[in-house]
């Protein structure tokens, strides 16, 4: 599993440093594609707004402080997604 | 429907605008009140992290440009989340 993590880790930081940088249509879509793979490895909302802010944090040098509180509180809002998540994931697999 | 988001971007306005001020640990805990009120009400992960980037627009002069550019990426991610949530959803309302 944390093999996987650093993969998308590396992923999604390549897309991201791609997309700031030129805003192109192309990393969108690969966005889209990733999307698709973090949910086929039943990653939560809540684990892709962390990963989101963690790759952020690296990109961008002293990244505003209100940035940084703004996501604070969007991440604690988010548990409750990935707590959801969770029990949808465990109702699915017990219907198998 | 647009009363209720209405209501949510009030309330997670004044959250966020309290929590970027202060800090507080009572502003973390509104937003765990804020997560269930947001999934009685159905609202997908991708309409928060929507949700939340309007009223940090509406907060913070002059994002980075950088910032908003980042959260077009996440979202473009999300848009999966939300698809999956409705299939939940719709899953869920079979099941009754």
């Amino acid at each position: 599993m944390e093999e996987t993590r650093l993969s998308m880790y590396q992923s999604y930081k390549e897309m991201l440093t791609s997309y700031i940088k030129s805003k192109s249509e192309h990393a969108l879509y690969s966005a889209q594609q990733f999307s698709k793979e973090m949910m086929e490895k039943d990653m939560s909302p809540e684990e892709m707004v962390s990963l989101h802010l963690s790759v952020f944090k690296e990109i961008v040098d002293e990244l505003p402080e209100e940035v940084i509180a703004s996501f604070d509180l969007l991440l604690e809002v988010m548990i409750g997604y990935g707590l959801a998540h969770q029990e949808h994931l465990s109702l699915r697999d017990r219907q198998r």
